[in-house]
C-alpha cells in the first residue's frame, strides 16, 4: 500500500463532467490499494472571473482581500470533487488550506508554505477516506487566508506529500510528461521517462512550463518523488527523481528555450571594482529581473564590456536605465536587442562528459547560427541567438544530441 | 459613538454596482462617528448557482460538502465589499465565519450558533476599521465549515450584535419596514415605526417574511435592538423592541395571514385519554408539521371532534394518514379542506383589552365571512376562513382596528 498525493489543475476539473472523470481516476487508484490525497485547483476560468469582479471595484486591490476572494475558487472544487467521489461510493472529505493548517508567511498572493499539520489528513486516510485538499492556499499565523500565487497548487501538492511522507506526488496536467524539447517546435521531441530534479529546474525555468519551479525546488528539498502525467490520456508520464536514482542517464536530457528574452550591453566601461554592482543595482532598483549576465574584458584591456538579458516586458525600461548608468560611468556605448532568444542544453550527464559545449557550438555554426552570448552552469549551457533561428537551432541540437524519438532514452 | 451591526442581503449586494452603494452607506455611517460591523449574504443567484453545480453530481449531496461549497458565496461578497470600502478610503477587513470563530453545532446546513469570539472584531473596530463578516456560516468544534440554513445571515448579524453588545442591529432588506399587513392585499397598510419582539415573532411565523424567525428569537433572547430598513430607500424602518420600551402601544399591531394552510378534521372520535396524542403522533411520524390544533366535545358528549391545520404541501399525505387513524380509533368521519387560509390579529395590546376577539368575529360576520376554526394566544387571535375571503377579511379588519395609513400609530 502506497500513499499517493495527486494534483489536478484547473483544466482537469474545468467542468462537472471532468470532475466526475477525476473522481473515477482517484477511485481506481484507491481501489488498487493505495491511500490517496487529492489536491485541486479552481475550475478553469473561475480565478479569472473572480479577479475580474475585483477589477470592477479597484484596479489595484488589497492583496489580503484578493486572497479571501480567489481562494473560494479551490474551495468550490474540493466540495464538488468530494461529492463526486461520494457519488461513486468512495468516502471522501474536503479541506481548505486553513483547515489542514497549511501555515504560510503573510506575503499575500505569493505566500510561502512554512508548515503543514498532516495529522488530520492521516486520520482520514487511515479511516479509508480520500482526502481532497484545496491547492494554492493557506493561512498565516494570525489565521488570515493567503495564496501561494498562480500555479501554487503544484506546491501545495508537493508540500502535502512531504508532510505526509508520501511515496509519490503525481501532478496531472494537460501534457503527458516532460519532453526533450517543445514538440510544437520539434515534432520528433520524445517524452522522458525520468529526469533529475536539477534538470527539471533548468527545464522549467527555461520555459518548459510543465511544473511550477517552486514546486520542483520543494520536491527536491524534501526528497519527494514527483511524477508528471496527463489527466486525459493513460501513460506513465515522467518521473522526476534524484540523480543517484537515475540509472542510465543520457548526457543531455533536453533543450529548453525562452522567447521572452532581450539583451542589453554596455560597452567600454572603465574597468574598476564595483562596476558590475553599479550597473545591476540601477536595474534591480526598478524591480527588473536579470537573467544571463556576461562580462568580458574589452579589446583595449582598460575597459570592460558587460551584457545581460531581461524579460522583454522590461526591455524599454532597462534600456533607459542603462543609458543613464552609461553616462554616469563614462562608458563608450549601449547596445540593445529584443529580437533574440535563449536556447539551452540541459543534462546532468554533461558534468562528466567533456566536449558537449564544443559540439553544441559546432552544430549551431554548421547551420550558420551566430552565437551572441554564452553562459554555462554545471548542467546547462545557454546561448543567446537571433530569434529567427529558434526552430532551426532546436532541431539541429535535438538531432545532434540523439534526442529524437527513434533513438534510445 | 455607537456600535452598529448592519446586515445586507443577497439582493442588496447582487451586483458590483450595488456593493459599491452598500459601501457608500456603510462609509456614511462610520463617518457619522459610529463603529460599524457589516454582515453580508452571497450575491443574489450565487447560492443557487453553487447548489445547481452540486446537483449535477448528486441529487442528494452530503451536507458537510454542501456547506463547504455554498459558504464560498458569502466569502466572495466579504472580499468584494471590503475592496469597495477601501476604494472609498474606508479601512476595512473581511472575516469568514470560521475566522471570527462563529462556533456552531455540527448540524450541517441548519447549524445553530453557540458562541462568537468578538475580540478580533473589537480590535479592528478600535483601530478604526469597518469589519465585514460573512453571514450564514460558522465552524463546528472540529473546524468543519457549517451553514445556518437559508436566510441565516440575519441570525449571524444578531448573534454578532449580541456578542459585541452592539447598540443596534440593522437588517437592510428590500422592504422598508414591517407593515400592519401585506400592502399588496391592503394598499392602506401602514409601516410600523416600532413593534415588539413577541409581535414580530407572530408576524414572521404567519407569513410576513421580513426576517428569519430564528434571528428574531435570538435578538429577543440577547436583548439586541433590531431594526428593519430598506437597502434602496432612505427611511427609519421599523425598530423591533422589548415591550417595556414600547411607550404608546396600539391594541393591535397588524394582521398576518398564511395561504399555505389546509385543514383536517376527524369527527366523532370516542373520547378517551390519549386520543389527541394518537392522532398527532401518526402525523408527526411522517415529519408533517401541525400548526393550529382545536378540539371540541362533540354533540353527543361521548365522542370528540378534533381539527388541525398543516402546510398545503403535506395535505394529501396527512389526509391518508388521518383516514387510517380514523379506522383504528373507530371515528365517525374525516373531513378535509385545502381551500382555506389563516388570518391572524397580532398585538401585545390585546392582553389588557377585552373585547378584541368579539370585535374581530363581528367584523368578519358583518362581511358574511364564516369562521371555520379559532385559536388564540396571549397576543394573537387566529381564524381559519375560506381562501376566497382573504382580501376582504384583511381589509375589513385593517379598518375595524384603525390600522389604516391615515390613522395614528
Amino acid at each position: 500500500m502506497a500513499l499517493i498525493v495527486q494534483k489536478y489543475g484547473g483544466t482537469s476539473v474545468g467542468t462537472i463532467e471532468r470532475i466526475m472523470a477525476v473522481a473515477e481516476k482517484v477511485k481506481a487508484r484507491q481501489a488498487s490499494g493505495d491511500q490517496v490525497v487529492v489536491v485541486v485547483s479552481a475550475m478553469s476560468g473561475e480565478t479569472n472571473r473572480l479577479i475580474a469582479l475585483a477589477g470592477e471595484i479597484d484596479g489595484n486591490p488589497d492583496p489580503r482581500e484578493m486572497d479571501v476572494l480567489v481562494s473560494t475558487g479551490e474551495q468550490v472544487t474540493i466540495a464538488l470533487l468530494s461529492l463526486a467521489l461520494q457519488k461513486l461510493g468512495s468516502p471522501a472529505r474536503s479541506y481548505t488550506g486553513g483547515q489542514v493548517h497549511i501555515l504560510t508567511d503573510s506575503a499575500h498572493s505569493k505566500a510561502r508554505i512554512q508548515d503543514i499539520d498532516g495529522a488530520r489528513v492521516m486520520a482520514d486516510l487511515n479511516a479509508g477516506r480520500v482526502v481532497v485538499v484545496a491547492g494554492f492556499q493557506g493561512v498565516d499565523e494570525r489565521g488570515n487566508i493567503t495564496t501561494l500565487g498562480r500555479g501554487g497548487s503544484d506546491t501545495t501538492a508537493v508540500a502535502m506529500a512531504a508532510a505526509l511522507k508520501a511515496d509519490e506526488c503525481q501532478i496531472y496536467t494537460d501534457v503527458d510528461g516532460v519532453y526533450t524539447t517543445d514538440p510544437r517546435v520539434e515534432p520528433k521531441a520524445r517524452r522522458l521517462s525520468r529526469i533529475t530534479f536539477e534538470e527539471m529546474l533548468e527545464m522549467a525555468s527555461l520555459g518548459s512550463k510543465v511544473l511550477q519551479i517552486r514546486a520542483v525546488e520543494f520536491a527536491g528539498k524534501y526528497n519527494v518523488p514527483l511524477r508528471v502525467l496527463s489527466s486525459f490520456e493513460e501513460g506513465e508520464g515522467t518521473l522526476i527523481t534524484f540523480e543517484e536514482e537515475s540509472m542510465e542517464q543520457a548526457k543531455i536530457s533536453g533543450i529548453a528555450f525562452s522567447r521572452d528574452e532581450a539583451k542589453l550591453s554596455i560597452l567600454g566601461v572603465p574597468d574598476q571594482p564595483g562596476v558590475a554592482h553599479k550597473i545591476l543595482k540601477a536595474i534591480a532598483d526598478q524591480n527588473i529581473e536579470v537573467d544571463m549576465i556576461v562580462q568580458n574584458i574589452a579589446a583595449d584591456e582598460a575597459t570592460t564590456d558587460f551584457s545581460f538579458t531581461v524579460h522583454r516586458n522590461d526591455f524599454n525600461k532597462a534600456v533607459d536605465i542603462l543609458h543613464r548608468t552609461s553616462e554616469e560611468l563614462g562608458a563608450r556605448d549601449v547596445m540593445s536587442d529584443d529580437t533574440i532568444i535563449k536556447l539551452s542544453l540541459v543534462g546532468v550527464g554533461m558534468r562528466s562528459h567533456a566536449g558537449i559545449a564544443s559540439r553544441m557550438f559546432e552544430t549551431l555554426a554548421n547551420e550558420g547560427i551566430n552565437i551572441r552570448m554564452i553562459s554555462t552552469s554545471e548542467i546547462k549551457i545557454s546561448v543567446v541567438i537571433d530569434e529567427k533561428y529558434l526552430e532551426l537551432g532546436v532541431r539541429a541540437l535535438h538531432e545532434a544530441f540523439d534526442l529524437d524519438e527513434n533513438k534510445t532514452a
